[in-house]
Formats: structure tokens, C-alpha cells, sequence
């Protein structure tokens, strides 16, 4: 999050001979360098532009301002935001921030008109619009990067629907499940992001503008004709809260961080199932790269990279809450420092999920190696339980069973399917040859049919009822 | 979170010679310890009763259990619980947790029965479940305090709706602000949270029962029935993630992360303010303590413990964030470790909201003190600006005209409205005896009409806008 | 980390009418349990009185005290404390804090001279004190179980020198290793954290008692006295910093997080070693469970607890550093909060070490999984490449006919050794019949003979240099 | 952190069509982007090109290159420092990270000897030396300036020893303190910060080049001739260890959020004595602003960004701890996450410590109104107690008769040397005319003679032997 990377340059001598030797940066020039914020609040311009062309508009409607003064800051705003994105803008620092870098460009496009801009608005108000917008506008990229993958997911969950894999619990082979099952799973976790995210934005959507610096102003601003320029959908309703509010910064990186737990779930069991000792799936190429040492290697760089980035975005969520713990109301420098932490993990969280959205629907899934494992590990256990409950036996007393005969198998190096009949029936006289017709993986895994079960119709209802949705 | 503060006691020794000199609890006793969650997790009792209540009855009318079973597992738990609640119930570490506790009881009283209870369902989806219930009452609980402590700032600010203040930034003295208004600042903060917490509970109030382990079951469970029962809003959609999902108590914690950063920011005011350096308010006794070797002190305790107890919530968060990173599916034991960073964040910030809501509407403000303070520091000089962009001059330039009468005044030791009108002319021939109209700290105050402004009308109205929701 | 774990009883009434129906404890009592810290800091009794004991002693010594009554405080001490060891003390809420509690019933028991004990200190200085010698016990404990841990894994590095496993990077096989070489490498890490620990006990273990509230005293207090007395190994400089500083629990609770840290990834590794797709390890049953639906299951329950705990000590130094951040001096009762964190950190490491010092050695490496896991994977294709370097291949050349060959055999489905010389020398004219001493297993390993590297020889080396240093 | 703060433009369209709309960079652009390390390890190049040229000249020692090899190595690497040094480098993105970058620009130069170079060593090992390298020199500056600020505060004790302010418990006042006793407070906190980095310097400084990818090598390398060149103090033990720990990187950063803890409290302190309200001190213009729409503000800035940054540091630590918790050994490019916030917290700390280091003794110490203020308050209360202690009266009875007298004065508006004798003497028969010589501001400091006590004689004292030690 450093604005400067580079250490600062050895020579030159500062007037504080105490501790020339070690510092070579002069203190003023250190002193601007840490204290501006144009470095990365510049992305804000579209923002900042917006904002003002909208307060411009609002103080023409007013009465506060000229309309030849309104019609001068718009034309030049428009000038100045060409200008950014064609890269001809010099962002300055003395100038501190992105308010204060266009603002003074404007006054020297416009002249006097320029001056007036900041009528019945002080940067606190002001920089907390910029913010929000910001956060408005990257909530619609995340939603869009969810419903892409979440449909890759529901693609790759229906070609899959079938196919049978070990299901873990404690990481040991627990149940046979399907492939498909398991990629619904993954989209819930996405949903639930996605419904969290838009919560956010309801709450991120209200303008703070006409809070001034914290008491609201003396003009007689249309604060609601402002909102509606910018697509805002209220107002907020007291200004000392208005310029001091920090909570959708931390409410969507809280958000992002779910996101991130997510993913950093699905990496490792991308990571896992991509190993040797699974075998399970094969990743796409260029989600993997090779080694410099060792050539034979295919590793699955993203996943690990994505789960690494996880603890980027929780600390970014600690950063901000540390950062407005015991705050004192109105505006405190503090929260300049609100925007590296949030556009981080804003970023990070639209970086992954486009990744996923990509790579997701192109997993190759070894299916044989997924089934060959699920056989092993006494998968279907609890089939044979809840065979026996249906004989009349009470449940406990069926786990009891169960367990003797997995004993016995496991002694035996076979699995339960594998075991005679009367080899079973040492166990409880209840079972009988139809017992194998619900031991078996596909038995097992076409028999658990209550509504969000494993079986291929349950999967394929899912994805119906999914499609419905959408 | 120690489920056993006290280290170990001296002397008895274990098997393994290597380290017996350091640790003198035997290995099968520290397993038990170590993984047992009845301690923190009997708390649950009451969900997990009506969670099995409901279940049976599900059991009973798809036909899984006689009606006679279903009969008494519903009298057997009614009895569990009348004990519970009578303090007659005797927790067991040995039986780990508190569904093995309830339900080994419940065998022991009604026999066979009992032992049927568990069909078609798991710990990882009956926890999941409890845990679900509890976050849902937990939440009403928080928002109900919040509905207290707002109604009671709303008072507070009715009260205080004239009473000017100097309002800060950065600490300094800013411009005027009623203290009527800086209450509706904390009120709007709380109001968020309070929105905050039923989105949570929206996504925390689904039921997970009928996941099973993790694939679902080969039982014709109705799960919408047992829903319905329980007051759930709906039912999870995939068995794997039902298991395994802890969403629901990040969100919650991270709300209560936020509801605590917000008290620790009245938190702060508030001990400032009760400095003799500000001498602002004066707390009721009863939330402050004496010193034990200062008689003089009044020490504003809880202010300061709560500001303190944020600490451990964003801990808390934390610690669900770090504990769900890079879990594969479906259920694992890492996920026993969700409750107690659960239960700490609900029950602390229950805690503060129930005293803040007792407190908030006794502070005694010293209307004098702070009026005495908004005097100082020169907070009218925005409105010396705003009275000369009203006489035409460009904000910019208006800004560079206060600057210098200020400097000046400064220089006197007086403030601006101590100035003279030749003294004021100095600095721009626009200002004349109609200036005094503007920079007294009422009119100040008065002026600022924005929607959401510190003007006592406008406070008034906020007032009155909350009271017509309410 | 809550005192009271119960949510309030719903019924009684409060004299708020406001939240009555909210919230049923009165008030007063709610301030009571909000405030106290009995329930948490009376397992700190043995240090208090220790403190207690040389601070009278040492009054006594400097004239403050007769003879007399210190006698009475040292014998009175001594009776509460042979009360509190055998759980005869009954702790009083009222009475706030361990301190308060001690020294009321030193007064009830000796009288006048009870109430001269408190002379010359503070609860500031006093709790700071107890605190301190606190940590330093604790650090001793985790000390000695760090000792022991290390042992056993030197034993368990010693008894599995020679076996071949994989080695990984990014999961996917690399190069093959020998196990006892991994244990070594857990070795390591838990070295670290003992000298990290013992850096924090040079800090801890000073003496803080004597600043009294924050000034120092006008008592002729020798500290120094005191402070052989209680093992400190210095007095502290500064009596605003004494009594305010917590820098010792913090840097002993992120200790304690980087132990949980290395624990987590040991029990990762043990959980994947654990599932029959790895099949590397056996772990001794009192470390595992089985399933309440699943009856085959054996779980790494310890294991998977373990790394689930990590998340509640990092959330515990996440909680110490919120507590702190911007603190004004000197004592704050948020401080009071610290104990908690600390105490749980602490805890959680000692019980964690604990287990795994005794779990480790028994271990069952199931050798010929792990050898024929190393087999797959192209693990000695380093080797190859080499190879081709000694045989003046530049090394990147090399890498990229490794390359090469990786990818014909993996079309094969073969590994390198299993190649004809023929097949391999399509690749490189250099390869030559000795290549197949250089690519198997054992010569893999066999040549890894840098210091520190995977050799078995090296390894031996390495236990017999560990040997020598204990 | 991002290495690309720029949103997507907009426009472009990718292959896959289900997202499209979304995301306008094509996928193995945003792979590529995604994965790249140089944007921010390009930082350690002086330290990439140190351990190259140490390895070589290793290599060649051991005979593994030729003499003519290492010479062109070593000076191809000091033409490529050159460039880099004057900008003149063109870094690849597309060649991932600073070793490949400058691998490959080497072999450009000088041929066949560049692919040499990288003979028995990997990345792996490669990355953890540069590193290290890097924490050391980090480390060593931030310990630098540790000792510039601990002379400055040093200085302005001396300056300040004498002046009489008020000392707070809880921002009550609670007894006079000088403000040369606070700075010597301030000092203490950062003597143990370098004490703290300079433990964790120690285990930094240990070399892990020579164990390769992960298992040590087949070349005789001389670990311990690399370790003597780069001024390493060991080398590592394990190879497996080696490459995977990331310790060194985590202890740093805790250390440097403790820095930030400290001078997170000073800010706090600074902005509190800045206020109109406190009125103690003037901070020199440099380190504050104005304000855009406050003409009169003079805000703290400098301290306040400072409290904010805090944030971030304890956000890098905890994103560190994040990213390691459950890796398996031995390398994971998870890793590659761990520069970003490394750097970031050494930058943070850096610049933090050298703007106080510079500002702290240019504090204008407002001598006046510190005094009245610690005359407010009954701040001399205990010293009543004292004194009545002195004339025999247990300290428990004191503190009872000194409360007394408190709610006397506090009822009469007057402070407690204000009250006469008889006045006094209804509290207790023990006070007499000498009374007045205890309870002065001047006389309360001077009494407060224990070591590190507030008597400016203990300061004075204080500060010889802090001079004598430097």
C-alpha cells in the first residue's frame, strides 16, 4: 500500500543533524509525501468529476451560481476528464489530493468561474461522495464477475451431474457425491456473497454532499435534485455522521473478505484435488506454470496465489476497523487512510473472481479417479445403516452394527460391498440380499434424494430450479 | 475463551516419561478437555430441543417414527428441558457436547425411542442448525436494544436541540454544532447497524436440518415442515454447503465488529468530554469508579471498558475469518472453534447496547461549558466566508480574506466577533455592520439549514421525521 | 471471553421502562458484572500475594511498615493462599477485582494492618506486576513443552532418517525427501519460537511495582529489593510507561500466534497424510474420533482442532493491538481487557504443544505408501538435469531437455527410470548408461548432501549436532 | 497493495462470452498481471545481485564454475546494478519476477556463463536470502532513526523537567507529572521496539541459500562462504524449513506494529494536547494543514495520519499470519503474498519514526497552561493521603478522610490547598499548618522520588543515565 516503494535515495543531507546519518530525504519534502493522497485516490476522478458537475448544476438551479458559471464548470470538467483518460493530465502532488489537482486545473481553464465550484461544499462531503460512487460502481463489477461464474458453476455442475466422487468430512472419504453436488455447494457460497454485496450497496448508495465540512452549510443547496443527478437513492440524514461514516468502506471489504474465504476454500480443494495423491481434476495451462528447478512440475499457481491473497483482504478488513476504532466524530485525518485498504481489496476480490469465472467452467474433472476413490474408505457405511434403520432397527444400534462390520472389512482389506452375504449377516440377522443394492456408489449416491441431497435428480432439480431463477 | 482457565495443578504424572516434569495432566484427560464444547456449547440447549422436537415430528408424519416414538421423544425433551431450566441437569465433558448430552438423556429416559431420534440426520447439520436459532434470537435481542437506545438518544437530542457545542475536526474547533444534532449522528450510526443485523439474520434464518453429514439422506424427510416449525424463512439449497457454511456467524460478528467500533467512538467522546480540560457532560455515578489510591477521581469506567471490548470483537472476527480460510468441504472439526468468537461478540455487544441504552439519555450536559467552548477558536470564521460569497466574492478568494482577518484576530487574542468593523474592513471593503448578524455562534447554528443540518430547526425536524417512522 | 455466558432471563423488569422488555437485569447489577474482572483475573491470586509479601517485606525494610504488621501481612497472605489452593476462598463480585478481594480479607483476617498494606502502590502498579510475573511462569511452562516437543521429533526424525517420502512444493510432488528430514524442518520452526519466547521473557521479567498510580511514590520505596525478591531481573525506568505499558503480553501473544502457526501447518500436513488418497500416516486413536452417521470414520480430530485454534490466538494479539492503538497515558480501564486475550493465547499454546509433544513421537509412518507416493511425479527429475550439468550442460540447457524427457515419458506413462537409455538419449547425447544411478530414489536422496539438505547421512548428521547442544 | 490500482477499461471484449460484458482484459493478460511479482520485489535487486554474486563466487571456490564463468557473472551483475541504479532497466513483467528479470538480462550480456549461474540454487531459496537481506537493512535504518527520536525525546525531557503538567488516569487528572517524565515514558516505548527489532534481526540474519527447491543439493556447495560474504551470522539448518519459513518476515511486522501502537498513543496525546480544550503544546507548521473551507483550522495532520497508519501495519500482520496458517511444506506460491505487506509495514514504520524523530523535539511546550491545568482536578489529593499516612493513619483510612475533604472542596468550588486549616482539620485531627507544604503542585512532583518517579531530580537522573548508556 506504500505510495513511494523505493527507499529513500542516499547523498543528500537534511538540516536535523541528529539524524542526518539515516534519513535522506529532506523533512518537508517527507512531510508531502506523506501527507498526499493523489497518489491513489486518482483513480477517484471519474467520481470527483461527476460530483461536481452534478453540485454545479444543482447551485445554477439554486441560484447561488451564474448559469454562465455552470455552463463554464461543466465544459471544463469535460475538458479536464478527456484529458485523464487520454493520459494528458499531470497529477501533482503539492496539490495533495485528486479534489485539489482538478479543482485547480479547472480555475486555470475557467478562471473565476473555477473558484466559485466549491460553494456550500468542503472535501470531507465531498471526497465521502467520490467514495461512494467509487464503491457503488465497483459492487455492479463484482455482482456481474458472481453471475458469470455463478453460471459457469451451474454449467459445469450439469455436465458433471453424475459423476461420482468422495465426499470429506474431516477429510477423510465420508459419502459418495457427486461432482455436480459439489460445484452447486460452491455456488451457494457465491450467492450469499452476492446478496451480501448488494446489501452493502443499499447502504453505500446515499448522498453525503450538503454535510459541508460537518454542519451542513448556510446555502440553500437542493441536496435530493444532486442525489438524482448521480443515481443516489437518498440522502443522508445528518451531517456529522454524514462526513464521518466509514461504514460501507467496511461493510463491502468485509463483504470482499467473505468472498475471499470462498475462494480460498475452493483453491484448496483445487490444490488438493490437482496433486498426485488425488488425481481428481486437471486445471487449465494457463492457470499453472512450471518450475525453475524442477521441469517435470504443473503447478496450480492461481488457486495458490488466490488463496494467499485471502489474508491481503482480511487484513485490509482489520486495517480499516483499526483505523475508526475511537474516532472521535466529525472528519479526522485518520481516514484518509480509508481508500488503499478498500480499492485493495476491492481489486483483489474482482481479480479472483474473474479468474474463477474463467476457470472454473474449464476443469477437467478425471472421473475415473474421482470414483475409484470414493469406493475406497467404506463410503457407503451409512447406507448400510440406514438399511438396517429400515429394517426396524433403531438408529444407534444400526451405527453399532455398522461399525462391527467395517471393522471386519477393514481387518479384511476389502469393502463393504465385497463382503458374502453371510459374512454380513455375522453382524444382524436384518440383512438380507437386497442388501446390495444399496451399498453400492451409485446406490448410495441416487438414494439421498431430500431436497439439496447429492442425487442426480436432486443435482439436476437444483439446476433447474437455478436456471428458473435467472 | 478458555474452556478451563486454570492451568494445570502440580504433581500427578503421566505415562510419557519425556515431558511428564512439565505437564502433569494426563494425555486421554487433555484429549477429553481439549475437545470437548459442551462447556460453551450447552447454551445451545434450548435450540437444540426444539431443533429435535421438530424433528421428530417431521419423522413422524413422513412415517419414519410411530407416532407413540414421536410421543415420547417430545415429553422426554420437555422434561430435559424443564430440568435445564431448573438447574437439575447434570453436563458431562465425557459425552463432548450438548446434542450427545441431551440426547444420551433423553435415552435413559424413554428407552428405545430415543435411540430413533437421530435417523436421517447428523451433528453437522443439527449444530448448524442450533447455532442458526440462536444467531436469530441473538440478533432480535440486538436490534431491540438498539430500537431502545435509539429512541432514547432521539430524546436526548430533543433535549439538547439548542444546545450549541463547538463541533470538531482533526479536534480543533471547527464551527458550531447543537448537541441535540451530535446525538442524531450517534443515532444514524446505530440505525445502520440495526440494518445491518436483519440483513444478516435474513441469510442466518435457513434451515440446514435435512443435510444430514453432508450428502443428504435416503429419509422422505419434509423439510419445509420442519421449517415451518422452527420459524425458519426458508431452507438451504445444497447439503455439502449446509454443513460447512459459517457465513451466517461472520456477518453477525463482523455487524457487531461495527456496532463496536461505533460505541468506541461515543466511547471516546465521551471520556473527552468528561475530562475537566473539556467538562462538557457529566456521567451518572453509576457507570464511573473511584481510584483506589486518587479519592478524587471519577473515572468514566464503562465508557472506557467498552471502547476497550472492541478490541476482542474485531478479535473475534478475526478469528472466524482465520479459522474458515482454505477449509476443504464439507464438515471439519476446525469448525467446532465457531462458537466461542460467536457467543463473545453477541454477548459483548449486547452488553455495551444494553448500557449504552441505559446511559445514553442521563448524560447531564453543561450547556455552559460547551457554549463557553464553541466560543473559542474562531469556529464562526466559515460564516465570515459564507457572508462574503454572499456578497459576491468567489469562495476561494472569500476563504483567503477569513484567513487573514483570523491571523489577525489571532494576533489580538480575541475572536472574530470582538473585531471591530474598521478592523474587519481591513481585510474586505464588502463587509459591513450587518456582518455581526452572521458570526455570532447562534446565528451560525441557525444558518445551517440544510437537510441534515446542525440548525436547531433542522434538528427538529430530523426529530420529528424519526418520530412520524417510529 | 464472556463472564457470564447465560443470556439474561426474560421476566424480571428494570426501572427503564424504555428497554424493559429488552433486557432484564437491573442495571446496577449489569455495571457490576460489565465492570468486574474477578472472574478472569483470580488465577492470578499466587502471583498477587507473592507481590503482596515482598512489597511488605520490603516496607518493612525502608521503615514504612513495623515489623509487626508486616509479619501479620506475610502470615495472613499465607493463610489465604493455603485457602484459595484448596478452593475454601470465596471470590466476591463486589469486590471487583483479585486484588481487592485478597487484601479485604487480609484486613477481616489481621486487622489495621491490612489496610497499611496498599501503601506506596497502586492497583496500577500492582496488577502490572502480577501480570508480568505471570507471563514469565507461563513462558516457562511453553518453554519446557517446547523442549519436549523437539525431543520427540528428534527421536521420530532419528527412526524414520531413511525413508522416502515425497517432497512437496505447490502440493505437487517434487523431489524425494526423507520423513525424518520433514520432522526436522517442524523442528525448526518450534526452536524459533522458543527463542522468541525467551527474547519476550528478558522483557516481561522486570519490575514495574513502585510507579504507584502513574507518578511514583513519596515512599522510600527500594525497588530493587522487591524486585530480587520476586526473580525480576531489573525495575522499570518510567512510571507513566510502567503502569500503561503492555508491550509484554502483546509481543508474547504474537509469539504465541506464530506457534499456532507452525501447529497449523503440522496439522495440515497431518490431516493430508491422514486421508487414504495420501495414506502416509497412522495416528494413535486418542487423538481421533469416529462419527455419529458415518461408523468407518477415524478422524484427526486433535489435529484439525489445532488448526482451528490458530484463528482465536490470532484474533487474541488482533484484540491486544485494538485495545492499545491510541491510548492516551497512563492507566485506562480498557486495559483491563488485555487479560482475557493474554490468558487465552497462553493457554491455547500449552494445551496445543502439550498434545502434539505427546502425539508426535507416536506417529505411524506407514513407509511403503510414502515410498511408492515418492515414485510418482517425476521426483527425480532434478536429478537428470542434474546430471546433465555435471556433464557440462549449462543449467538452464539442462532444465529444458528434463523438460523434454518429462513430457515423452509422461505420454508414456512411465516415469524417467523406467526409460530405456535409448528413449532418454533422445533427448541429450550426454545421458549415458550411469544416468540410472543418478534417478533413483534412493541416489536422489542419497546426493542431497548439503548442509542442511535431505541426505540421510545428513540427517544423522543434523540429530547428532541437535544432540550435542542439549 | 494492487500492483494495477486501474480499473479495466471498458470496451474490449474477451473470448469467453458468458462474461464478457464484465471484464475487458483477456485472460492471460490478467494471468500474467495477476501472477507477476516485479511490480514490487524489483525492490530487492540490490540484494538479488549481492546473493548472486556471493553464489557465484562460491560456485567457483568449489569448482562447479570456471574462474573465467564467475568473473563474467560477477561483472556482467555489477553492469546490470549500474543500469538499474540509474533507471536505465527495463522491467519485464512478462519475466515475472526481479530474479528471472535479471537472470535473463545477464545471459543476454554475457551468454552461456548466465545460465550457469542459477546451477544449485531455485528461486525458492533464492527469494528467502533476498529477503532476508532486505529485513536486515530494513531494520537497521528503522533502528537508526529508533535512536534519533530516543536522543530527541532525550533532549526535550531535559528541556521540559521542570514543567509541571497534569498526569491522567483514565483522561482524569490524577497527580502532577512533569513533561520531561512523559517523554521519558515516550522513550521507553521505543527503546523496547529496537530492542525488539534488533531480536528479531537475529534470526533473520541466517542465510537459507544452499537448500535449493527444497531438499538441499547435489553440488558441494560452501553454504557457510556465501553466509561469510553477505555478512549472514549462520545459515539454516533445513532445507525443507528454509524455503518455507516466513517468520522472520511475520516478527518483523509485529515489531513494527508495536512502533505503531506507540506512536499511535503520542498522536493520540499530541492531538489531545493541540486542542483549544488542552491548549499544552504547539506542533510546528510543517506538520500541519489549513483547511478548505475553515479558514482558522490549524489541523494536527501529521499525528493523525499516523493513528491512521496504524491500521495498515496491524492489517500487514495480520494478512502475514493469514497466509501462512495451514500451508504444508515446503514451498506454496501463497508465498509470493508475502513481500507486499512486508514492505509495506517496514515503509510505514520508517516514515512514522522519521517524522516524529524530526518533529518530536520541536513540541512547543505550552509551560503555562500545562501548569494550570495540573492545578485543576485535585491532582494533589494523594499527597494529602500521604501526608496523613506519614502522621500514622493506616492508607485505607487516608484515602477515606481524603475523599471527605475532595466532596468538601468540590461543593465549595476550590481546590484542596485552597481550603484553611480548620477547614481541613473537621476531616481529620491528623492535619496540621505543615500541611500546605505536601499538597503544591511543585512540592507533589518533587516528593516523587522512587526511582523512575515523576521529581524533576528523578528526571534529571533519569536522563544521566540514559546519556551514559549512549
Amino acid at each position: 500500500m506504500s505510495q513511494d516503494a523505493s527507499p529513500p535515495a542516499a547523498g543528500a543531507a537534511t538540516k536535523n543533524a541528529m539524524w542526518s546519518g539515516r534519513f535522506s530525504e529532506s523533512t518537508s519534502a517527507l512531510v508531502e509525501r506523506f501527507s498526499e493522497s493523489v497518489s491513489f485516490d486518482q483513480r477517484l476522478w471519474k467520481q470527483d468529476i461527476a460530483g461536481s458537475q452534478a453540485h454545479a448544476r444543482m447551485l445554477g438551479k439554486v441560484g447561488v451560481l451564474a448559469a454562465a458559471d455552470v455552463e463554464a464548470i461543466i465544459t471544463g470538467l469535460d475538458g479536464i476528464a478527456a484529458d485523464i483518460a487520454a493520459g494528458r493530465f499531470a497529477w501533482s502532488q503539492a496539490l495533495e489530493d485528486v479534489h485539489m489537482n482538478i479543482e485547480a486545473r479547472l480555475t486555470e481553464r475557467i478562471g473565476e468561474a473555477g473558484k466559485r465550484l466549491h460553494t456550500g461544499r468542503s472535501r470531507n462531503d465531498q471526497v465521502a461522495t467520490d467514495v461512494r460512487l467509487y464503491v457503488r460502481d465497483a459492487i455492479d463489477e463484482l455482482v456481474g464477475l458472481i453471475d458469470a461464474l455463478a453460471a459457469g458453476l451451474l454449467d459445469l455442475a450439469e455436465r458433471e451431474a453424475d459423476s461420482v466422487m468422495p465426499g470429506f468430512t474431516h477429510l477423510q472419504v465420508a459419502q459418495p457425491v457427486t461432482f455436480g453436488h459439489h460445484m452447486l455447494a460452491w455456488r451457494e457460497q457465491v450467492l450469499r456473497d452476492k446478496a451480501r454485496l448488494l446489501d452493502a450497496r443499499k447502504r453505500a448508495n446515499i448522498l453525503p454532499l450538503g454535510s459541508a465540512a460537518l454542519a451542513g452549510t448556510v446555502y440553500p443547496l437542493d441536496r435530493h435534485y444532486v442525489a438524482e443527478q448521480l443515481g443516489f437513492a437518498g440522502i443522508t440524514e445528518n451531517s456529522l455522521d454524514a462526513v464521518s461514516d466509514r461504514d460501507f468502506a467496511i461493510e463491502t471489504v468485509a463483504a470482499c473478505s467473505l468472498v475471499m474465504v470462498h475462494l480460498s476454500r475452493w483453491s484448496e480443494e483445487l490444490i488438493l484435488w490437482s496433486t498426485p495423491m488425488f488425481g481428481f481434476i486437471a486445471l487449465p495451462d494457463r492457470y499453472c506454470t512450471g518450475s525453475s528447478i524442477m521441469p517435470q512440475k504443473k503447478n496450480p499457481d492461481v488457486p495458490e496465489l488466490v488463496r494467499g491473497k485471502t489474508g491481503r483482504v482480511v487484513g485490509d478488513l482489520n486495517a480499516l476497523l483499526v483505523l475508526m476504532k475511537g474516532q472521535p466524530l466529525a472528519y479526522n485525518r485518520d481516514n484518509q487512510e480509508d481508500k488503499e485498504p478498500l480499492f485493495d481489496a476491492l481489486d483483489t476480490a474482482r481479480d479472483c473472481l474473474a479468474l474463477y469465472a474463467d476457470m472454473a467452467p474449464n476443469i477437467v474433472v478425471k472421473r475415473d479417479n474421482c470414483r475409484a476413490a470414493a469406493a475406497k474408505g467404506f463410503s457407503t457405511a451409512t447406507d448400510l445403516a440406514d438399511y438396517l434403520v429400515k429394517k426396524g432397527l433403531p438408529f444407534r444400534d444400526a451405527h453399532h452394527v455398522v461399525g462391527n462390520s467395517v471393522g471386519y472389512a477393514a481387518k479384511q482389506g476389502r469393502d463393504l460391498p465385497e463382503l458374502s452375504l453371510p459374512e454380513l449377516q455375522q453382524f444382524s440377522p436384518l440383512i438380507a440380499e437386497d442388501v446390495y443394492a444399496h451399498i453400492s456408489l451409485d446406490a448410495s449416491v441416487a438414494a439421498r434424494t431430500t431436497y439439496g441431497g447429492t442425487a442426480p435428480a436432486q443435482v439436476r432439480a437444483a439446476i433447474a430450479r437455478a436456471r428458473a431463477k435467472t
